[in-house]
């Protein structure tokens, strides 16, 4: 029996590319359900400007929720992103459980989101990690744009490589390989997990695809079979911009929970239920959202 | 290189689910686009009554038509569906270059559609496909419901194993393992076409999958990797029944071959003219359909 781990990222990957702004009650709805589904992680958003992205400006209420007596759930950790120091003196401070932080391979994806070259930015979030690692929290580190980048394409493999040798290196282990544009292919993504996986026994790889061309459980598959432990995903598929056709955002929840349950793999979680959640977020956003299972059901016995 | 040929069915497997009927002109046009293209075979219909299903009444027509001199495609099989020996004999009239016959491993799907076993329906399409491989023609022997059933859900490994050795056993050497219903996974396709390849050196595996819970491209990726060499699609990824919200159908070629470039297979084939063909299909159905790329645009450089 393979051993998966699965990270639900909806809250955060999801809900901040939505416009209509998910009311706090509604929010702890869902990950409610989400906890009772039997989801391991769930990233509940991230700590950024409330004014920049104001769907993530109740993440520290969510901890600080949670974090409340006879609220923590028991077996499932809740996470958040964190850009930068600020971001991470934040989630230290409301209690969040595990900070995930991340670079980005590609030179211009880089620029843009943080005005740093690659180098800079990598030797920058690595001293905030290592510095949230001292003080007890659990740490994970992302390569974004890994496959590739919408703004420059192709992004060579020794990026992906430079990067997890420098997290390697500061102790950083928890490494997630993230498909940003969604321009991986499963033979890219089976090459790239096995060298990582070589360069460190002990590396904790995490996989985190978009469905953008349809290959996001095609990825999955061959994260799996190379090494990936943590599987990354959003609930109903969401994440991709609802303002045009092109509606593929995340790798959908329950269409990899019904995939890998399929396969034998992770019977425990309950997949009725994400269905449920998945209904529910059609109905709140009013429209057809990318996943599968949801419509069709899961297949019967 | 690994070396894929493409067999596009979505003039068969794809408009006999569609109620508008299409003009022989239209299909004709679309055919010549596929065969400009580079698509290496194209099933052009089915030899089943036309009273039945209206949409495949001028499969023969296709044929003759090119047939005629000059207009026979070089490099091209054009390929035909026949349900039955009454099929078979339209076909070898008509001049049909390749012609695929299947049984279903279900026996309830087996029953519904001949009114026959399993095995009886193995037996009375072997002999069938014999005959016509006696006369010169191109077989290619299907196991529809290969990996689990609609009205049964689980289908035996063994069922679909016993109808391979009978298709080997008579010197068929082409055949297809068909997901009918959508319901196989990447392991369950892995372990079934490793097992049958190991059966013959000589087989000649063709996959050919529907993307009825997201893992179409996933299922292609598994059976490549595990000794597949033809694999089967539909443009636009048509298939599925367009009046309910199901809409996945088959494996969405445009996406297929997007897929199999992004890992540097198939370079030849011309993408943007898949890509023209899928559009064309949404305007004359007058409704978005299935596949991905057509929609985003392949990935740039």
């Amino acid at each position: 029996m393979k051993e998966i781990i699965l990270h639900e990222s909806g809250l955060r990957d999801g809900l901040q590319m939505e416009k209509t702004t998910v009311p706090f009650e509604k929010k702890i709805e869902w990950i409610d359900a989400l906890i009772e589904a039997g989801m391991d992680m769930i990233q509940v958003g991230s700590f950024v400007h409330p004014v920049k992205v104001p769907q993530m400006a109740d993440t520290d209420k969510i901890f600080r929720y949670y974090n409340e007596p006879g609220r923590k759930p028991e077996k499932v950790i809740l996470s958040g992103l964190a850009l930068n120091g600020k971001g991470v003196e934040r989630a230290i401070d409301c209690g969040c459980d595990m900070i995930c932080v991340g670079v980005s391979a590609s030179e211009t994806h880089s620029m843009k989101n943080t005005r740093m070259t690659v180098a800079d930015a990598a030797d920058r979030i690595i001293k905030i990690a290592v510095e949230a690692m001292k003080s007890g929290k659990t740490v994970q580190a992302s390569v974004q744009s890994a496959f590739g980048c919408g703004f420059e394409g192709n992004v060579p493999k020794e990026n992906v490589i430079a990067i997890a040798e420098k997290y390697f290196s500061a102790g950083i282990k928890k490494i997630s390989l993230a498909d940003t544009a969604g321009h991986g292919n499963p033979y890219q993504v089976a090459d790239l997990f096995s060298t990582i996986m070589k360069m460190d026994p002990e590396a904790e790889l995490a996989a985190h695809f978009h469905n953008t061309y349809g290959l996001g459980l095609a990825n999955c598959y061959a994260a799996i079979e190379s090494g990936a432990k943590f599987l990354e995903s959003a609930f109903g598929g969401l994440g991709g911009c609802p303002f045009t056709k092109l509606a593929a955002g995340n790798v959908c929840t329950e269409d990899l929970v019904h995939f890998l349950q399929r396969a034998g793999i992770r019977e425990d979680i309950n997949l009725l239920k994400l269905i449920d959640i998945a209904k529910d977020l059609s109905i709140f956003f009013d429209r057809e959202l990318p996943g599968y299972v949801y419509k069709s059901g899961p297949i019967g016995k």
